[in-house]
């Protein structure tokens, strides 16, 4: 059976830009570098990954807005740090029709200018808070590295929710509600992850501090697929975002603001798929099960029959399922649909059609059994539960594997993956490292882990560990 | 009780303006004219209504893509017809980051130019016809005229299909597809339309003939809410769209077009609407149903518990259900929810749980009735219907009063709304019918009516009737 040029086993990055265009997900020929074309596979496939954020959103009451496109350069100054953050990095319309336009408008790289000024309005009082929103919309960069599909783009599928609280308190109490969403969603998805307090030359333009959310990819390198931010009154005062406390003093609202993007993505590709193409979990699978008939000559009719009827009963207990019934033979059609990684294949011959049975073929383990047609149903559900405790243990073995915590620039130096290493909590030394390891520094441990070794640049006692890891 | 400052049998226009705001559908206070922000409310209901045309696509084979939002100038020149219709009207990029871009960006008007270099791409065989795409995306316009909410904006909520075939015959099959499609859709919205065909000076910009999908709004000015265009081979030429016949030849492709805007909103806003507020079609609702606890001193466990029971009830049905137990009177409540167009409102006081009953009123009719707790989930769905039949009737009727055919420009000098002439055909002949009626060309009827009346201009005998009408 053929597999993709490049095995992903042997030249990581090279099958992942492969396998993105092999899959139909995206077409890489659009005539703007870093802007690609979803096809609609990949569509589908980021629309479901969508649809959990959209029901995690529903369930703890952000409400969906969406705020234009494009931000007055006015607006966007007003922060000074978030200028400084973005302004290289911006597109800017000058023009309208044959006019110059008055006043330069810049496409959101993210939406805290374009929304703060009117959270302003929005907000009167105490009774007005918490204010919890969120978008799923697309951001633009001006990209000048290397892009690649899905993790490096200059336009970027994103979704960014925006809260206001009446003080840090209450906003901390965002930020945990945040890394609970972010749990419950990626173990919907099999995307072990770690969140990271970012340092603070490396946060976000504006915020207090930023947590991040990484994957570790099979290069050993880590992609960042989110991050959560405490911006305390950081923007609220220059946007003078403020309520009416319940003994009628003013205050300043403390916000936050939790972002992911179609980084969501590049992750599944490349951390569940193998040799012969993706791997989807089955929650989010454009196509959950394909149904291939494996015609014999004069057993036609008999066979298309069955398929028939499994189809329907499959479809009409909700499962996404679909019946190859091209002119190709069953290795091109099982070749078509591993590439696309669903996660059940079901054959169907003369031999299972006398038998009352079928064929069940697991995505993930190639794993081949004959199911009675009785009891296809609950078989597939085991088996998708099954997929999906198997993706997420391997996912997490590879990460438990490659995070090692060391003591010594000399430990550290030879080792891949993500390296936790004491640290006293100034900036040159952890800089020096990064330059030692070749390596980005992710941030420490949220939950606060002792140190008790000495920060291995100036042997001053570790205040906390600090990560570093070679990033995408 | 309370309504809007201004009613809507009064001053339409104004009652527009006032009630998208009121209703919390939009804010117009954003910085760049006539770009609004989406507040939940509104940007749910339009939701709903993507769901229905996402549905509709699903069901006729058409697969949702995504293509890029910026288009570089060299591709949008490459249609001439394409350009001069939009030239005066995109937005263009200059500049990204400090940098002066190479080559202008702008930003998509409508994406013909932005797809079809790929479609050329995309479509090498008569197997991969027909080609049948579509995305909902934001498009952007400089409008220079009077701006308003969902009706005339700059960054426009926009659906687009656009379809390949192998030839004409099979892109009228998709036309008349189109119009399926479109009856449909807007007898699920309860708004009564009118198809007609452009005349050739009015037509989009490209296209062989457009067909325009028009509503009469209470004003009795026509909004135009989407159109069907027939391109034939006229941008597959230039984009170079060609395929391999069976027999081995190479031809281009004929392709369609299909959008429809955010002004199916306007048309929701404007039609079903009352000097109460909005009145939205169940199928659409937001929150289809609110419960309003009637709160006696003594009984308020009582009440919450059954309000509460009733919700569940509901809910689990399937019904998008809300209880208001805000701290204000009943009367305030009915007001905020009646403003929302909620189509049903449930009250529950102490005699209603003492009797096991209800009462429900109707947002459209303000009909009040008392309800078995046992019977109410029939007689809501059957409360749904009825709403639905009601509105579509009233709209209907607006429409049929308001449609007038005549044959002399005497008759039609003193009548409001969509007026057709007989007309020979000729430009000059309608433009100056046009200019006396102080109206626009809506276009021919497209079941092609028999004209025996002589064209009030030349007197020539008319070859078919034409529609005026003043337009949004």
């Amino acid at each position: 059976m053929p597999e993709t040029k490049v095995k992903k086993t042997e030249d990581f990055n090279e099958w992942y830009n492969e396998i993105v265009e092999l899959a139909d997900l995206c077409d890489k020929r659009y005539p703007i570098k870093g802007m690609n074309i979803w096809r609609p596979y990949g569509w589908t496939l980021m629309s479901h990954i969508d649809q959990l954020i959209k029901h995690e959103m529903n369930n703890t009451n952000h409400q969906e807005v969406y705020f234009p496109l494009l931000i007055p350069e006015s607006s966007f100054k007003k922060e000074e740090e978030h200028i400084e953050g973005f302004g290289s990095e911006v597109y800017w319309i000058t023009h309208a029709g044959l006019n110059k336009l008055d006043e330069r408008w810049l496409l959101r790289p993210t939406s805290e200018t374009a929304m703060y000024p009117t959270f302003s309005l929005w907000i009167r009082s105490h009774a007005d808070l918490p204010l919890k929103t969120f978008q799923i919309v697309n951001t633009f960069r001006y990209e000048t590295k290397q892009t690649r599909a899905f993790i490096r783009v200059r336009e970027i599928h994103f979704f960014e929710a925006h809260t206001c609280h009446v003080d840090f308190k209450d906003a901390e109490k965002q930020i945990n509600e945040d890394k609970e969403i972010a749990k419950r969603l990626f173990d919907k998805l099999c995307l072990p992850f770690i969140f990271g307090k970012r340092p603070d030359w490396d946060k976000f333009a504006g915020a207090d501090y930023t947590i991040s959310i990484d994957v570790l990819m099979p290069s050993l390198r880590t992609l960042q697929l989110g991050s959560i931010h405490q911006y305390r009154d950081n923007f609220s005062k220059p946007y003078n975002i403020k309520y009416e406390t319940e003994d009628g003093k003013h205050a300043y609202c403390h916000q936050t603001t939790y972002g992911m993007s179609e980084r969501i993505m590049g992750a599944l590709i490349g951390i569940h798929g193998d040799n012969k193409g993706l791997v989807i979990p089955p929650e989010i699978a454009p196509t959950q099960i394909i149904i291939i008939p494996i015609i014999f000559k004069g057993k036609e009719k008999q066979i298309i029959e069955t398929c028939g009827l499994l189809y329907e009963k499959l479809k009409n207990e909700g499962f996404r399922v679909k019946i190859d019934k091209r002119d190709i033979t069953p290795g091109n059609k099982f070749y078509d649909w591993e590439l696309k990684g669903v996660p059940i294949r079901i054959e169907i011959g003369p031999k299972d059609t006398e038998k009352k049975e079928f064929t069940i073929v697991r995505r993930d383990t190639s794993e081949k059994r004959s199911v009675s047609q009785n009891s296809s149903i609950l078989i597939i559900k085991q088996i998708f539960n099954s997929i999906k405790e198997e993706l997420s243990k391997n996912a997490e073995k590879i990460l438990k594997e490659n995070l090692h915590r060391v003591n010594t620039i000399d430990d550290a130096k030879n080792l891949k993956g993500i390296i936790e290493l004491p640290w006293c909590g100034v900036q040159e030394c952890a800089l020096e490292i990064e330059n030692i390891l070749d390596g980005n520094t992710l941030g420490e441990p949220i939950d606060n882990i002792e140190c008790k070794y000495t920060c291995p640049v100036c042997n001053q006692l570790g205040k906390t560990w600090m990560r570093y890891a070679k990033t995408y």
